[in-house]
Formats: C-alpha cells, sequence, structure tokens
C-alpha cells in the first residue's frame, strides 16, 4: 500500500482523471491512449503521461492505458473505495440537494444522517433519510460514527456545530459556509481536514471574467 | 476606469478580500491594518499589502485601509457593481438553494428567472420567482436579457441548454453539472465564460486529505 509521494498539483488533477474514467468506462471503453485522453480532457499528452507515470504501469506504449484499473489505482489513492460515511448537518435546499445527490453512492459515499436546528424540519425526507434534530447528532455519532460532515447550516452556527462534531469524532468537513473553520483550535489540535465550496466567490470570479470580456 | 493589468493569482484572491471587507463593514470597522487584516485572513501582511498596492491609495502608513472604499474598489473590479442578470436553468434542489440564496442581492445580481423542463415543477415557487418551463427560455430572454446562466440541470442536458442560451445572448455559464461546456464551439466563438463548481472533485479532494491523514 506504500505509495511515492504525488505531488499536491497532481493530486488536485486526479478527481478529474477519475471523472473522465469513469465516465468512459461507462461508456464501455477499455482501454485509451494518452492522445486520446488529451483530446477529451484538453489536457496535453504529456502532461497525461507525466500525471499517469506515478501510478507506474498502467500506460503501455502503442497500448494506452487500461481503464477499468488506472480508474480503480487513482481511487484508492484518492480514497474513495473506503467507504467514507457521510452526515449533513443542515437540511434546507442545499443539505437535500447533498442528499439527493447520487454521486456520492457512485463513488463509495454513504450518507448516514441529515440533520437541522429546526424543528419544522425534523420528521420529513430527505434523499432516503429522515431529517433529524441537531440535539440527536452526539448520540447518533456514537452509534454510527462518520468520518465527514458536509456543513449546509447558516454560516454563523458553523464553527460551533463543526468543533462539536470534531470532538465526537468527524475529521472531514465539506464547508459550504462562508465560515473559516481552518481557523478553530478544536479542529486544528484533531488534525481534522477542511474542503470548502465558496460559491460567493466562484460567482465573483464568473462575474469578473464576465466584466473582462466586455474591455 | 482603466485599470493596469492585475495578475490572474490577484485576481484570483480578490472576491475572499471582499468577503472580509464585507464582513468587517457589517461590523461597524472603517480602517483597517494590513496586519489586522493579515490575522483575520491568515495571509501574511506582505502579501496583503503586495495585492493591495494594485489599486493605489487606498492604504496609508500607520493608517490602514479604508474598509468602505477598498471594497467598492475590489467590487468595481469584479464587476459586481453592473447588476448582473442571472437565470436558473434546473428547479431541483440546487436551483432552488441559488434561488433562495441571499448572497446574490447582497452582491449586486439579479435573478430574473427559474425555468425547469419538467412540467410538474413549472408553476411552483422558487426565492421570489414562479418556475417557468425551458420552451420559453428563448422568448423570454428577448424580453429580459441576462448576462449569467447557472447550470443546475442534469449533465446530459447540459451543452444543449448552454449553446441555445449562448444564441440568446448569455455570455457567462456557472456550470454545476460535469459538462465540459468550454469545448463547446458555440460558446467559445461568441467569447463565453465558464466558472464549473465541480462538487464530486471537491469531495474527492476531501476523501484524500482524509486518507493522506490516516496514513
Amino acid at each position: 500500500m506504500s505509495d511515492k509521494k504525488i505531488s499536491p498539483a497532481v493530486i488536485h488533477r486526479l478527481p478529474r482523471y477519475y471523472r473522465y474514467l469513469s465516465e468512459l468506462l461507462d461508456e464501455g471503453v477499455e482501454r485509451i491512449s494518452s492522445g486520446e485522453l488529451s483530446e477529451r480532457m484538453h489536457v496535453t499528452a504529456s502532461q497525461i503521461r507525466q500525471d499517469l507515470n506515478n501510478f507506474g504501469g498502467f500506460g503501455q506504449q502503442g497500448y494506452g492505458y487500461q481503464v477499468a484499473s488506472l480508474k480503480e489505482e487513482i481511487g484508492r489513492i484518492l480514497g474513495i473505495d473506503r467507504g467514507h460515511k457521510v452526515i449533513i448537518v443542515g437540511a434546507g435546499n442545499l443539505g437535500q440537494a447533498l442528499a439527493n445527490y447520487p454521486g456520492f453512492e457512485k463513488r463509495g459515499y454513504v450518507i448516514t444522517g441529515i440533520f437541522d436546528s429546526d424543528r419544522e424540519k425534523c420528521g420529513k425526507t430527505a434523499g432516503e433519510l429522515t431529517v433529524r434534530h441537531t440535539d440527536e447528532l452526539e448520540s447518533f455519532l456514537k452509534n454510527t460514527p462518520a468520518d465527514i460532515a458536509a456543513l449546509t447550516l447558516p454560516r454563523v452556527a458553523a464553527r460551533d456545530v463543526a468543533e462539536s462534531l470534531c470532538r465526537n469524532g468527524v475529521r472531514g468537513f465539506w464547508n459550504f459556509t462562508s465560515a473559516e473553520l481552518i481557523r478553530s483550535e478544536v479542529l486544528q489540535k484533531a488534525g481534522a481536514v477542511v474542503e470548502n465550496v465558496h460559491l460567493a466567490e466562484s460567482l465573483m470570479r464568473l462575474s469578473y471574467a464576465l466584466t473582462e470580456c466586455d474591455m
């Protein structure tokens, strides 16, 4: 299982490779050359060869890459084969969207619970789950440990909730709020990891690119 | 209105500055030093000075930055003051989440319409709007031109819809699907811009970071 150290830049590109390889597999493609993959992904063939060389043995001159085994290997490196357990905190529209998102299961994630502090929302259906009250989080996690929490709750509550989850064993935070969780000492001490999805910043980048076009 | 060319790396960081400056303004802070901003943003003070020097005249030695005017200037550069008109295509949970997202208005965006191809969804409420059928898109855009389309529809439909929108004047695409719109010749020829929000890739990065921690 030992891997030589892969550079962060390559790691950052791996999810995209994984997505393309999944698509190819869905289309029944078993082998692909770096040239074909290059055309599909709009990346140079030499970059692809360099990136995928990190995993050794999957590409052969004049033969190409074996889609299934390369996908599996990248999935292993990304930790996708580990059946990560995910809870969602915040059952508003965004939380509901995640609960209904088929991409989770497809990639081996299991959503085990969805929670909200609003009693009006509790008892309602979200995907295949029933919304529970956040008061139940602690006891829930004792019985059903989770690796990842998707935070789709209001920003003001995010940090407290994240720290409480962290004390109850959650180590990965998929943060949709603009709270800077990375600053939390509780999370830092526990070695928790945070992946932010800053929608507002993404929209502003789009807005800037549009403005540039007009000039 | 002429701006000297600002590097893409700085541009990429501007939305984050904008967010912090907005927060400071909400808290009633009128001036801030690069040191204080540095502590808040977890960026070095020298990086902040370097970045914000691009806009000249807002920071003064021993006095700090004027929050309001710096925010306004960055907003202008990001094109936030332009009142971009946004339509949402796809009224599922994610589309609903965007329609209800207060961050739009706060940043001067106006959501003018939300559309879905599912007649079951049409007529229902989303934020302050009523969901319309996608058949109405063309005539709608003739009367109410939009700059930006948020694509929260299934991936298979994304490219056709984007090209049709592009032919009807939409130039910015906030793409929540995994479709590679950037490859579309129609969009390329029109000089359209695409900002992708790849949730699956974000989740995989989190999953990888978690796996790293375990090793």
